[in-house]
């Protein structure tokens, strides 16, 4: 038996978890799976037995130490900043190891030692980072066997609601952690290159300039700049590419609803709000909007934003309760953005039967003979229930492939490195393809931003 | 001699010394002017029998402490993080300290030391904090002396050109620290207190959220709300005023001007701009616009705010030369704000001739037997050239005459405080009328919020 020692069972790990187990028969795998609850560790191994669920507190070094030296490879599924010290540990005891993670500078310190040893630290192999990674990286080395050359690189992200399940005016539940949602963007200006321009949007106009996405049989999207596009500008060898965008998706008319928590600074988690435990949700209201002795809390919200009394957005601000004067906030000494999640959540968790989306679109455009081409690439995941949810199954799944391809000796280069080279995305991204996980590519006529060269 | 030691001769400190050198001979004193540059020192000395130029580096103990022990009593015009040695020395060597600073946590902590030594540590004795302080008390302990119960506190204050040397179309020049402007309200939401409720202001609406002020024989003018209007409260003995509010004094348009950088993102002091050095002030606009490959800067930035041709906002832009393509930025990995500053110094610099301003302005609102009343209370001040400025002055005179009245034994209250007794208030801001500075306090009908009490 080889043994599998999978360190964190959250929800990201249900769908890395059963497929291990679905083959733990032919492929001769134990898994160890260890959390700091043993209870949930346990539900996760559904009583197979080719499981074993254990109790672990990964700062209790001796412990940890013993569970890494008996596994032949290690997956952490933990946060990403307690990485470091598992990781440690397999240098120590020569175990190869994979995480859905960024690859941290502490992490890529690790790099001479792991080819020293001739390990394998495979990193940013789930959703974003990692199918990102490999199915852009598919299309960009097909474009460069062909002698093309990129110039423009957009690539789009989002966990959503599935269709089925969308019924409220916002089109979106909480898929995933609620706290980074309501503070998405903000913290900064987001940075991005246009046709050789850097370009620079801050957090509060963020939500007002979005671009449009169509993906066929799901109708049409919108997508608002991420924080740094640059980032992968050297790794995927995109150094002269004009266009550097990545975005994340929302269904159409979010980021303008958005914006208005934005606007009136409901998203803020730099402060404490007053009194915010026994505040009601119309006083939290309240509080962006200046003072006026007759008109109401909601007469002051539409003038302030201008809304009109017929405008959607009305309707997405009535459907969140937010001038409920019995509703109270219950939270001590919270800041806006933790108000805002709170009320967010009355309305946007996920029921029971409720399934989950993700949704990918990439757009390359590259020169080749002298002519400018497109190639959109699009995958949309639609998640089982609320346990192998479409965000379980995205994260998860390459995980567990890559462990299993790097077990099977068909994933050798050694080093902490992320799924870039041909050797680790083909063979996973064709298996996803038996899971769902399908990217349609499509050659489309060029989208460039500039027909002629301008400013 | 009675030998008072300052320590630092920047800006603030002309009129300061020129007060002290005026006493000199009638009130027996020596002044020992010290800076880390000796040029400095020597050239506010003015070449006068009883001041001593001195060059002081503070970081040198030894030196330091040598001149603390000679003197009778010490000024520090030090940036206010820098006091907190010199006080220390001046509780070891029994010597009265004075200060323009907010009282820092550090400098608060020497309360107990200063009472058991018998040390007078007068701070905040400025112009803002000072004579806002003074001016404000003056009326608030009248109000109480009547049996008034105070309801409402606004209190304003702002450093503009004077009417004579006002050519811009901004009606604004740098009188002070460039980068405190370009950096106002950044970092935070305002919060005041109005009729009783709480109130925030993000960043990005603070300039939209002003209030008018007139005064006469200067015309009206414009306020934005401050950072934090309740650090007061407790201080000022204010805690049942339902409304709480401070500001910063601009000519009207102002705000909605500098709006425009906060809108497109000028004003961001949180990261390094690619490529600052060489960059023109055109293409850092370029910058915050999206891309159009035929649209020109100007229509992209007319389009994004909005800005009809034949608006003044327009006027305003150009008169700064923002989309000029052969102005480089030349400053190497500078923030936007930076940038900006940069942009506006070219302009907003004060000529050799020209004058500054100081305005002042408070609203004190109270109930006295069942009446609700208000009085209003004016100051403004015009500098008389580059040196002797309305700021120089009314942050200068009061530390001087502070000093004057402790080393005469006119103020003996010991310990760490700031000027909020009758004792210390009373004869500065007499003495400060024949400077220049006088406060007209007017009685006017009362104008709350809230006639009819309401959200």
């Amino acid at each position: 038996m080889r043994h599998i020692l999978i360190i964190g069972a959250g929800r990201s790990a249900s769908s890395l978890i059963k497929y291990l187990l679905e083959k733990s028969d032919a492929e001769n795998l134990h898994l160890v799976i260890a959390d700091l609850s043993v209870e949930l560790a346990a539900k996760k191994t559904a009583g197979h037995k080719n499981a074993t669920a254990i109790a672990l507190d990964i700062f209790n070094e001796t412990q940890r130490k013993a569970e890494i030296q008996k596994a032949n490879i290690v997956i952490s599924m933990l946060p990403a900043h307690l990485h470091i010290e598992v990781a440690k540990d397999c240098i120590t005891y020569k175990k190869h190891m994979v995480t859905a993670s960024y690859i941290s500078e502490a992490m890529a310190e690790l790099d001479t030692a792991a080819k020293e040893n001739g390990l394998v630290f495979m990193n940013e192999i789930g959703l974003d980072p990692g199918i990102d990674h490999m199915s852009a990286m598919k299309v960009i080395d097909e474009v460069r066997a062909q002698g093309g050359k990129m110039i423009l690189f957009e690539s789009f992200c989002g966990g959503l609601v599935a269709p089925e399940s969308d019924n409220n005016l916002w089109n979106y539940k909480f898929t995933w952690a609620p706290r980074n949602v309501v503070l998405a963007g903000s913290g900064g200006a987001a940075k991005f290159l246009q046709e050789g321009t850097y370009k620079y949007i801050p957090y509060h106009r963020l939500f007002r300039r979005t671009e449009f996405l169509d993906v066929e049989g799901y109708g049409r999207f919108e997508a608002y700049a991420n924080r740094d596009s640059l980032k992968y500008k050297s790794v995927y060898g995109l150094d002269d590419a004009l266009t550097l965008f990545r975005g994340t998706i929302r269904r159409v008319g979010f980021s303008k609803a958005w914006n208005m928590f934005v606007q009136l600074g409901m998203t803020d988690d730099s402060y404490i709000v007053d009194d915010s435990q026994t505040m009601s949700y119309r006083e939290f209201t309240n509080l962006f909007l200046p003072y006026h002795p007759t008109d109401s809390v909601e007469i002051k919200l539409r003038l302030q934003l201008g809304i009109d009394q017929d405008d959607v957005m009305w309707d997405k601000l009535l459907e969140l309760d937010i001038f409920n004067p019995n509703k109270i906030v219950g939270l001590k000494n919270a800041t806006p953005a933790q108000i805002l999640e709170k009320i967010l959540a009355d309305k946007w968790t996920l029921a029971p039967e409720d399934k989950d989306m993700i949704v990918m679109y990439h757009k390359f455009g590259f020169e080749v003979n002298g002519q400018q081409k497109q190639i959109d690439s699009k995958m949309v995941c639609i998640g089982d229930d609320q346990t192998y949810t479409a965000m379980a199954k995205t994260v998860g799944l390459p995980v567990a492939m890559a462990t299993l391809q790097i077990l099977n000796g068909n994933i050798t280069t050694p080093g902490v490195q992320l799924p870039m080279k041909k050797e680790v995305y083909e063979p996973i991204l064709r298996e996803l393809e038996g899971y769902g996980v399908v990217f349609q590519e499509k050659e489309v006529p060029y989208f460039g931003y500039n027909p002629i060269k301008h400013s």
